[in-house]
Parts: structure tokens; C-alpha cells; sequence
């Protein structure tokens, strides 16, 4: 399993990812699933995934080897791509092309192999934008409304999005969502893992501002792992019915 | 959608419900999901439904049926059962045969015809159990270490219970942990809805000691409902990164 939340601020993009990967509870890795795509000053694109190893590796593997080839152009290469819908629009056909594969290749296994992910980011000259896109390769995008999305396991971590987030919230506080959302899922739910991987966009900066990797037993991290659960005894006692 | 939660507490066991029920997005319908079954002072057995409507109501009118039937003895009737986990066992057995003829009805459809129930109760003479029903009609028991059991929409509400529910918890303590639990899951999922039923068995009473319904608009859930908002608001401005 895992679990990836992407938040479009005015300030930013604020993105997090866990980096557990399990084939049964029996066989449990480490994977990093937030990739970055990055000329600062022109383009900063961050790809999170979920779902499949074999299909997000391959859809990954894909878009880079599209990337580095000669003939590349606007419609094939993300970091040619004139805005970040065309960047989503790459993604989404290369992942949906890759999951069909793979799918076809498993189906005597009648096992499910599938895929979503997340692409955030701002091309020079146009807004940031952040879409979660299908194993189908449609997506939908972040918006002032719902100013956040999740892949993978999501629903541990919604209910304090749905309460602090919205399109005003500082990037400071926005970091706080994120990993409080995150362990309330790593509380909750074991196939979501240490380390993190946290990644910044602020606006109009076209790169990716912040880049940190939390490993396990990060003093910064269960501290505050601790003083939320504190926080949330001592709300516990505090509302009356 | 639905959400049940059941707490066995040393004080009592603790059970809530919603009553909403949904065929598609498009037709709501609201529907008791929790029985009682009791006679104080010899049984009472309190019964909590998920899955689909057909398979829950066939299943309870039958335990019914089995109960003012002439021949009904101690396996047949929840009402005559020897023990809370001879209730289990009738009802798991109901649950299994009736599932499995509806689905077999439903085959054409490729729909799946599911359901899961929370049967908790004390019999006199023995001690408190709570149980958690599978559609195939085997099932586990609240145990020391894990004092809850949920069925339907179970994430959005687990990670307050998994922070604040040990059997030692009091009985008012538990009340507000398991509206506070689906207060969570109200706010994330729309098909999880008012009103809610909870009912409350204390240790040794042998009988179900509280009921109540909570109708939408019940000031006290409400005022509960904005003091939990605004706490967890203050604990996240008082966490710090």
C-alpha cells in the first residue's frame, strides 16, 4: 500500500509520499515514489505513485527514456511539454498504455495490476497546477474548492484535511497538514511506511524549492507525532457531550 | 454505506449505528441497523447490520422466525442460546445460508450480495461478548487488546478510537469516542448518515440499560460536533514542525 497527498496552496505545491511497498505482508520493501522532473527557472514537475511496482516503474521508465530521446517533442517528452495539462496528458497515456500491458500480461493471474498518480507542478508562464490521474489515464485537478488530493491509502488521513486546508493556508502549516495526515495513515494502517519524502513548489519559483527525505526515528517528526496525540487526548477530555 | 462501532469496555458494552442506506447515489433511504434482542435480567443481545439490505432484513427475519417458532431450541433460537457465542454461532449460520441464496439470486447481475454484522451481549451467568460477523458466517471477538469492532465505513472513525479506547475507558468516555468516531466518519463519507442509534449494555445488567436515538439536528451532538472542530483547529495551531 501507500500513501501520497498533494496540497495546491496559493503559496505552493506541498507534496508528500510514504515509501513502503508490499507484495502480501510477507514481503515488504522500500521504494521511493516521488519522482522529480526539474529545469528551475522553466519547468518543476514531481510525479508521486501508487499501485503497482511493475506498472509505475515501467510508466516511469517510459517517460524518462521519452525524455532522452532525440526525437522527442512536445506531445511525447514531459519536459518539452508546452503547459502541465500536456505533462498530465503524457503521463496519464503513458501510464494507461502501461497498465493495459501489464494488465493483459496478468490475466491468467486474475490479479488486478493497476495504478494512480499524482502530478504537480508549474511550467514558466503558466499557473501551478496539480492533477491526480486514473489508471485509465483521465484525471482530475486540484482546485480552490477541494485545494488537495490523495492516492492510495486515503481515507486515515482526510479528516484533517478536510478541516485545516484550504487555498490560504501558509506553507508552514500546510507541512504540518501533511505529516499529521500522514501519521494518522502510519498509525493506522502498517503497509504505509518511514521514510517520507517531502517536496516543495512555491510559487512562481518553476523549481522545486524544498526537498526532505524523513527517515525513521526523525526527532523533528516524533515529536510532533507525539504532541498531536497529546493535543488529541487532551481535546478528548476538553469536549463534553 | 453504513458505519456501526462497538466497544467492550470492563463497564459496559457501548454500540453505535447510522441508519443510512443507499442503492446507487440516488436513492437514500434510511433504515434502522440495530436489534435488540432481551429479556432483562436473563439475555440481551444487541445486533448491528452492514451490507446489503436484502441479506441483513432476511437474516434478522429469520433469527426472528426461529425465535417464536414451537420447536426452536438452544441452536436454532438466540433467545434459548446458551451462550453469547451460541448466538454467534445461529447467527453466523443464518447470515451464511441467506447470503449465499441471494447471491446465487443475484448471479445474472455479477452484483455481490454482502453483508457483516456486530452482535454484542451478556447472558446471565456468563460474561460480555462482542462479536464481528463475516458474510461467511465465521467470526472474531473484542479482545483485551483490541476493545472495538467496526463494520461498513470503518477508516475515517479508527484512528480516534485507536488513540483514546482501552477497556478501562468509562462509560461517558466511551459515549463520546464513538460519536466522536462517527462524527469523522459523517463528515468524509455521504453515505454514511443521521439519525444514529446507540444503545449501552452495563456489565452484569443482563439487560440493555440505554437506549437512544440521535435525530439530525440533536443540539448536544451538534454543540459536540463544533467543540471537537474547534479543538482540533487549536491543537494544530499549538503543534509545532
Amino acid at each position: 500500500m501507500t500513501y501520497c497527498v498533494g496540497l495546491k496552496l496559493n503559496a505552493g505545491l506541498v507534496l508528500l509520499s510514504d515509501t513502503r511497498t508490499n507484495a502480501g505482508l510477507d514481503n515488504i520493501a522500500c521504494y521511493r515514489k516521488m519522482f522529480f522532473f526539474e529545469e528551475p527557472g522553466d519547468r518543476a514537475i514531481v510525479v508521486m505513485t501508487a499501485g503497482s511496482l511493475s506498472v509505475t516503474q515501467t510508466t516511469l521508465a517510459r517517460l524518462s527514456e521519452a525524455i532522452h530521446d532525440e526525437m522527442a517533442d512536445e506531445t511525447t517528452s514531459i519536459m518539452k511539454a508546452l503547459t502541465m495539462l500536456q505533462v498530465a496528458t503524457i503521463i496519464g497515456d503513458t501510464l494507461s498504455r502501461t497498465r493495459r500491458e501489464i494488465a493483459e500480461q496478468c490475466r491468467d493471474l486474475r490479479q488486478q495490476a493497476s495504478a494512480s498518480m499524482i502530478v504537480a507542478g508549474q511550467r514558466a508562464g503558466g499557473d501551478m497546477r496539480m492533477f491526480l490521474i486514473y489508471p485509465e489515464g483521465n484525471f482530475i485537478e486540484a482546485t480552490e474548492d477541494t485545494p488537495f488530493l490523495q492516492i492510495g491509502e486515503h481515507k486515515y488521513g482526510k479528516p484533517i484535511l478536510d478541516r485545516v486546508v484550504t487555498p490560504a493556508t501558509s506553507l508552514a502549516d500546510a507541512q504540518k497538514a501533511v505529516l499529521l495526515s500522514m501519521d494518522s495513515t502510519l498509525r493506522s494502517n502498517l503497509s504505509v511506511g518511514m521514510p517520507l519524502d517531502m517536496a516543495i513548489i512555491e510559487a512562481g519559483a518553476c523549481a522545486v524549492t524544498t526537498r526532505r527525505r524523513i527517515l525513521d526515528g526523525d526527532a523533528d517528526f516524533a515529536r510532533m507525532s507525539v504532541a498531536w496525540s497529546n493535543a488529541l487526548r487532551d481535546s478528548f477530555v476538553k469536549v463534553t457531550i
